[in-house]
């Protein structure tokens, strides 16, 4: 098979692979039906993160089960399956609360941006979709469920949204855009979306956003407090991972308030001296996707949310390279990326 | 009067000073029945926090009212109070969701060493006792509640204790012994206090703690892993305020647990990279002693807690210099001071 392969800054090359084979008993092959890139691939992919060498790039999947290994029990040949970002057995003690992104046996995935796929602890990964396959025009929407939904879903929960809670989103990628989605299904009562493109301030309002602020910094987190009489919101969703957009969450925040952060920091330096007098919960991490991922599936397959939407761009995956460039200047919020 | 003032490093001086007296019509005179040193006080009188020239020091008051300005409603002369280290109006918005000490009109109390004190906000800072005045032997306990259980009860409280909550408490000084009389009544199934000091040890399994740990750093957290079948602790008390105590509170939590952290911070730095994946909710700051003082006072006058004992010198205010000399030193875990 043809798989993608990051060899330097904005050099993106789909080339021969080996095809992905059962290593481990608890491992299954996918056959993918959609797969995509991920905002946090711009980050090596523009010479922000270093890499070791060549990599092979995706973590975003959803598909039919081509093959498992014999240690699998639950995950069957021919099953539509959705799977997160990170693996776990669902089963250890970090999983049982909850927090399978920090399972004994996690690894992130890698690769996924390719026609086949190899996930490890299959039976704790993987979620089938009731009912087989589902339509084409629901896969996107089921492999947002993979990371972008999952991620912003689970910003809203670190956030604490409760009904009619003020929520603000700092962030306008996709996974911005899913938070608003999540804290408007949370019930939120007032959504403020940071954000200066229109296409981004269009989605943002269509999944919820009720005000938007473009301004940025100390000037950002002012039109917040004007917004919100002087309190500050209870709820924020801080989706980008920069000291400016830590910080803009913070500020953002009212005292006793919450901050949820899923933008994997880049250079972050919290002052504990500082955080302590602002009084806010802090909370995140690595989305755990695979807590949430029966119900969102649910929620896609009752038509309750869309979150497919933040794919303004699909491309046959042999052309993963323009996919990668057209989200890194801004042309497209996310790629999806068809075998 | 003659009152507290501290000239530089280890310089405490009882030295004559004004009378308070009503400034707004909001304030109220208390004529002090006890006052005490606060584990905070050594960080200036150590030289390791910068003072502004010569500073009345004192926060921690309870007594009776002598006099109350024109707009004071509810307080009254003649009634024993127990006020926070921060004062409230107890109406504004952060007061209404419970964090009196980010009040809009909050000041940090000073000049309680000392017979006489003015208190701003009395109607929103002061809770009168019901009964009238106590007995003189609950006095050090109803005086704890004005800081150091009100703090050790907000770190419980931050850390998200739970019924049957495996619990670590950071540091033994009297917020940690008064964060494990916490955890305790809150329900915590297990508490494991990190303490080096045989005095403390014997106070704070007194207090409730299940095990001691007198590791530090590293081998400390690998200690609480082995305690916990490599889990990690639901709930962590952080209760000094140094990088490596803040480390220690991170570094023993399992993911998805909760550290309350009221030490305040000295020099700390959090990495955002590192406290992503640790998984960790985090919450603290400046404890809103107002919002638990009407039921702390409750358990004290119903002989539920104690929290008096970490009361282990008892002075004449006039020997101030001696208590701060005896804390320093740690010969006294806390020093209580007669007026």
């Amino acid at each position: 098979m043809k798989g993608t392969v990051l060899y330097g800054p904005g050099d993106i090359r789909f080339e021969d692979r080996e095809d992905p084979k059962i290593v481990e008993p608890t491992d299954a092959i996918l056959r993918l039906s959609a797969t995509c890139v991920c905002g946090s691939d711009l980050w090596p992919y523009r010479g922000l993160q270093p890499i070791n060498g060549p990599t092979p790039m995706g973590h975003e999947y959803c598909g039919i089960v081509e093959e498992v290994g014999s240690a699998v029990r639950s995950i069957k040949p021919g099953q539509f399956v959705v799977g997160s970002f990170a693996t776990s057995d669902n089963t250890c003690p970090h999983c049982q609360y909850g927090y399978q992104s920090s399972c004994v046996h996690r690894e992130f995935m890698l690769r996924a941006q390719a026609p086949f796929l190899r996930v490890p602890q299959a039976d704790g990964t993987l979620v089938p979709t009731p009912g087989g396959a589902p339509s084409k025009d629901i896969v996107p929407s089921l492999l947002a469920c993979s990371d972008v939904l999952g991620t912003g879903w689970f910003a809203a929960d670190a956030a604490n949204i409760k009904p009619g809670a003020t929520a603000v989103v700092v962030g306008d990628g996709a996974v911005g855009l899913a938070g608003i989605l999540s804290a408007k299904q949370m019930g939120a009562g007032r959504i403020i979306a940071m954000s200066r493109h229109g296409s981004r301030q269009k989605l943002a309002r269509e999944f919820g956003a009720t005000d938007i602020v473009a301004e940025r910094g100390d000037e950002a987190v002012a039109r917040i407090k004007d917004l919100t009489k002087g309190i500050g919101a209870d709820s924020v969703l801080e989706c980008v991972g920069t000291q400016e957009s830590m910080a803009q969450a913070i500020g953002a925040t009212r005292p006793g308030g919450y901050v949820g952060y899923v933008g994997v920091p880049h250079g972050v330096q919290l002052k504990g001296e500082n955080l302590f007098y602002t009084h806010v919960h802090l909370h995140g991490g690595p989305a755990p996707v695979r807590r949430y991922l029966p119900e969102l599936i649910d929620l896609v397959l009752n038509g309750k949310i869309n979150p497919g939407k933040v794919f303004d761009l699909t491309l046959p995956l042999y052309q993963v390279a323009e996919g990668y460039r057209a989200m890194d200047e801004r042309r497209a919020i996310k790629t999806l990326l068809r075998p």
